[in-house]
């Protein structure tokens, strides 16, 4: 379930331009396609899966139509779909190509594609996983693609599709692509929050032993590090979605409303409170880092501190132990009644002396 | 009474956009609400704080009506209020969303909105807290928003229009927006002299022990570090604020007057002054880490000297006493009646010799 | 066949502006040309390498020709293909000089001249070679030359050719580049790959020594060195091409099809990845580095808390040995019957309450 | 005298905007006015330091007037200058600021108000400190406000225009604006040496220790540190300098003549190179600080070195020595006659041998 | 002959603008001017010095006249050809002012003047040192002003003037222009290979004692800090260029003929690759530094591994002899026959059992 580290996953070099191959992971479960069709009055769901459903809506159609496809995987499903929409290769080599970044292309017939990423967390292995998500806008449909990861990510729109006739069900299907988008960058907030819990027990667990504590696990500065790479991959899944925000708000699309606008410059805000959050996490991790690198220092000193009292008290005392020990046969001291007990006393005074001068260092 | 450290507070993913809910800290008392309308001739305050008198004047009143409220975490409050003056759900969405950034936008039906933040120090924990402000600006009208901190922040601006016709009185809602935003930008400083309190004392303590003190506290990096996540917090709250104003001033709202536009660059520079003196604070700060860490080194190579000089001088003194310490049957040394003072001499002078070395490196 | 590390490669300084030398590696081989005119409907190959069949094609004439030149150190063939298709100088001088960066640049005449480098990865050691490659393109025609490294780089696109009346054969001159270019960029992800594999070789090398793992071969740093080094060296090479595709997109030359224009986007995408995923490779590293200067630091405290521990342990027991070794007449210890058992069991004490203190604090 | 750290010397939070309050530091002084009228032809100057004779001059008269206003920590006398000049409420407030940044702002009546900072060196303390200074410029007048340092720091500019009827005596009130601030950016220079030089100490100091010197003062770092501090509070003075320059060129004020057009280019010029020199100066820095880092390392090392050949050498003899110093009845060695001169001999072998194995892996 | 460092010699603060002070280096010989007039057809060279044959030349001439002055540090010498050909005072402090950074300016009666570096290597000190050159371009003449350093730069220019009637003598004085900044650009890449050379040696040193060589010589750490002064010198020098190049692409001034352009972007492209590749050198810098800073650490690693294997291993050799050199009445094993050389057996077995210990942790 990993997500592969330092993987391009770009297709065969040399193929032709706009050949639909897809680079992600495996799946085994069959492409899900479901096609909603709503407006203020009514709903219909078809949940057939039938490919044959899925075509351009008549212009004087009332309804919006959403055809969500759940799993791109198979580029036959995917070149099926795109023939009957009229789609151009490279959208769709864009769409199965999970690596692509974050962007926005008008195309020439009028429709709008967009492609983004969900995140997702692994708990377990502390390791977050970009789906590839893809849009295609039309007068009055809306395609969403999804890689295949969990069952169905956009439940909750569609719940509220279901629920009344609220402001989704009341606007086009604009409305239904900034809804999409809107549920996908809520997510990021839970991904920073997830992120930020794992920073806060690190600094914690860094200070604590900073302060005074019993010891850290040596593995700290590993994780440091892999908090460090998952915020520079999320960036990277990010930062594109800001620029792309920015050029739908400023383009004036003609698929766009004007009254959708207000809600994609909320989505900015939105986005750009992500990125500049980020931005502040990965400033604070070397910093943190240094923190870590200065225990380790003060470790040093501190067992230094041990050795070096240890050996520059014992080893006087033992030196002294030493010259009575030699055997000449002239050593007058050795003759005297007391000279063991004043020896004894040599050496308690010069453990206290030099106790003393090391608590004038502040070493002990 | 602590900031939330690394949460983003985002409501609940999946919720209709537009939906209204308070994410911030929990709050006890009641949403107070005042209502003031003055002019150069005179002025009114009601603090019935009833929510029906709080409406949109009539173009031909004479007043500018301003409307605090204090407190932002009742939404059915902010939502009768946003009814009565007809403002659209997204910007009653950041009214209440304590973590929006600062920023203005103007609604189609005329009016501005600004939001920023007001920031607070809690010098017992030495950390900045922020507070959520919003402003509605209408023709005659300034509503302003305060997230539940202090009993109320506006006060000076206040007493202001109740002393004297002075330029508040004389002038516009606009005039008054940017009052209140001079005194929230007024108190950025007092922000930063709080900061730069606790660096001047770092930088003394750090830098003291450099020269020659006697031991620095353990938790100095810790410290340091907090500083630097003070300051990037800061940053984070206050850097939009600049291209905030930026836009007010070249935007040329229509609600906004020529005669406030001096006032607004006057703002402009002050909030410029803060960011910088905040990045020249965060400048500092590697340096002072560097200083410090040296610092360890230094004192660890002080501890290395001293147990290699006591080491260099007692190892061969003690391998003398260990010679002579054998029991050979035939050590002529042994027999000779000066023996053992020749070999005391000895050891002497070897002593004297190891030291004039270590005298000669520095070490001693 | 290694990269020559910090040369710059140019030629005599005060040569004439315009002067076509060579300044790449040595080539023994000679410059291999080929000509191939194609249609949606035919194709010819003319493999014959004569200099005399390249020329400017006729207007009328129904195919799109492509030369290829396969090598650029004999200055004598590029500057007689130069005077057949009227080539500038300077164009020529961009053409054989091996370490013109990547750019386009528009000719008053017509001609767009666009150069760029392929890269090749050599396995043995571990080192990135970039090769340099520029086209030319006329209204019917497109000449390419290879810096003389393989056999032919550009196969692939020419067996699409062959192989089918595909998208290649039913486009202009400008496709053919623009897919040419494509095959290029395909093999960057190649590049990519190669590093990101010794990126993740190292890294876990590095985090499991961290984790306890038995011990860091000495030449990691230099390794982790060597990739920063191929990593800034690729990104000199590619970075550029980002700026010239855009200029491209944007700079709506006659000589390319509108039609075309949406491949070229695709192009740009491709690049932009490139460069942020050599980016946020680079990023990592630094904190690669840090990690493993911080196992250096756990691996010096570890050696440390031995000797240490060893000599706390050992030096008040060899000076209890000492005192009872010393020759004193009086020393009453000596005398009793269980002194020496006494001593031996105060020894073992004193071990045993130093290993106590040592395990309390962590040492041990 | 020494500069305030950290300080950011703002007036009261919630006082009135245009409110004058001084908050530079304690001057004793009474504020100095003088008025000097020039033209080609003659010059007065009027030294009395009456306020009264301060007006704005009527657009007849033929001279160029120069007020002086040396002092600016009395509110009254800038406020009733400001009166009979006519100036904004916020121009004075920036005036007397003394921590505004340098900037020009163009009012609505046509004066064109500046303000920079003139730099002191106190070498002494080795602090920069800047002086506030400001200018308004009037159609036929310019008042030049100084913050009370030393008694004047625009004699040279009086002296020339009382030595000839040079180009100051032949040019406007604009080109007298740029010879002030030209004197002011000369004085930058001076600073600059006065960095540098203070910056070769350093280097030679930290560099002859790398080399082998005898011992670096402790206070090195903190004085590399302190260099870096002055060095950013000069860059944040400068700094903005540039821009307002650059302004002051493109934007076509109409009070400057187009003759002083180079002048101010050749300004610009030099602020930029002083902006350039600073730059290259803080990007030297951390580099100096890891040489001298690197010079506690190697000391260390040696430091290291020094003890373990001790220890090497004497453990293994004195274990030799305490071998022969044991008390059992049956060891053969000791009765033998040449038994301790054989034992010597060992010990001096092993001596050597451990030396010769030092030697070789380069320790000593 | 050293280039000062850290000085920025401007001349006396309060000097009037537009006062020629020459600044440099203390130059002995006299200022050298010649006079060279050519077109395709033919070239006369003036060596004779003399400064009246210096004057604009009439419209009507139907050569280029080219005048070099080989040395500025005669202000006499500068000042009377400015007023021969009317140069601005400014222009003409710029051309003595060897600080100046690179720049062109278009003065108002039609000049055009360029500013440069011309870099020289000084092999014996590892300096790089900048010469100040600048070019006045006028409707048919250019003028040449060197900083005296060597006999004559431009030598290979005029060779080709001399040699052919080649491009430079076909066009005017806008290529001679461009062919005087083709040759020091050109020698900018010597300067680059002087670097790079030094940059090669300095890591194969450092990385091959990385891999286990003998010893590194203390001063590494200075020079690569030399090393990287040196870079931050020359890209100071360079980087200007590069703008100004653009700029006089741009900015079409009426004396650059059109078919001078794609000459000077050719230049503009070198001085980029110049600028890349000292800023691909700089990145490397910091990396080396930590490879460096690696080893002293492991080096130190391995002093300590060293003392803490001789120190356990005969810490407790000693101790047992110790235990046997105690002269206490009743020690059993004294007595026994064999208690010698078991105890020389338990010692053998000590030391076995550590250095396999030691072995087993890697540290042998
Ligand atoms: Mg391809
Ligand atoms: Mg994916
Ligand atoms: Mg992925
Ligand atoms: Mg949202
Ligand atoms: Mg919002
Ligand atoms: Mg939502
Ligand atoms: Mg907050
Ligand atoms: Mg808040
Ligand atoms: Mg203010
Ligand atoms: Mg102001
Ligand atoms: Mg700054
Ligand atoms: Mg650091
Ligand atoms: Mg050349
Ligand atoms: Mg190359
Ligand atoms: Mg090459
Ligand atoms: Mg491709
Ligand atoms: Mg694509
Ligand atoms: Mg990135
Ligand atoms: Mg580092
Ligand atoms: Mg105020
Ligand atoms: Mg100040
Ligand atoms: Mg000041
Ligand atoms: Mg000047
Ligand atoms: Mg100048
Ligand atoms: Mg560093
Ligand atoms: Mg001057
Ligand atoms: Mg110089
Ligand atoms: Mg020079
Ligand atoms: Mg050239
Ligand atoms: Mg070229
Ligand atoms: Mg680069």
């Amino acid at each position: 379930m990993s997500r592969r580290r330092y993987k391009t996953g770009q297709k065969q070099a040399g193929a032709s331009p706009g050949t639909i191959t897809y680079v992600g992971r495996e799946v085994a479960h069959a492409t899900r396609i479901s096609r909603i069709e709503y407006n203020a009055a009514e709903y219909h769901i078809d949940g057939s899966g039938r490919l044959s459903n899925c075509r351009i809506p008549a212009a004087s159609t009332p309804f919006v139509t959403w055809i969500d496809v759940d799993g791109i995987h198979q580029p036959q499903v995917i070149e099926a779909l795109g023939q009957q929409f009229r789609l151009h290769p490279l959208l769709l080599e864009d769409v199965v190509n999970t690596e692509q970044k974050p962007k926005s292309e008008a195309y020439d017939d009028g429709v709008l594609f967009v492609t983004l990423k969900m995140l997702h967390c692994h708990n377990r292995i502390s390791e977050i996983d970009a789906e590839h998500i893809s849009f295609v806008l039309g007068p009055n449909y809306l395609i969403s693609f999804q890689e295949e990861r969990t069952s169905d990510i956009f439940t909750p729109v569609l719940d509220r599709i279901k629920a009344s006739a609220g402001k989704t069900r009341r606007n086009g299907p604009d409305y239904l692509l900034y809804a999409l988008m809107d549920l996908i960058v809520d997510r990021y907030f839970e991904v920073l929050d997830f992120i930020g819990n794992q920073l806060d027990k690190l600094e914690d667990r860094i200070v604590q032993v900073q302060v005074g504590g019993n010891g850290v696990q040596q593995p700290t500065l590993t994780e440091l590090y892999s908090l460090k790479r998952e915020l520079t991959y999320t960036r990277r899944m990010v930062w594109p979605l800001r620029d792309m925000i920015g050029a739908l708000i400023r383009d004036e699309h003609p698929l766009i409303q004007p009254g959708t606008l207000p809600y994609l410059r909320d989505l900015y805000d939105h986005v750009t409170q992500v990125i500049e959050t980020i931005d502040s996490y990965r400033e604070l991790i070397p910093g943190l880092m240094d923190v870590y690198l200065s225990t380790m220092s003060n470790r040093m000193n501190s067992v230094m501190k041990t050795l070096t009292i240890f050996s520059a008290i014992f080893m006087p005392l033992t030196f002294i132990a030493g010259i009575y020990g030699m055997n000449f046969d002239n050593m007058p001291e050795l003759k005297t009644p007391n000279g063991y007990f004043i020896t004894l006393g040599v050496m308690a005074a010069t453990a206290a002396g030099l106790i003393i001068y090391f608590r004038r260092r502040g070493w002990m």
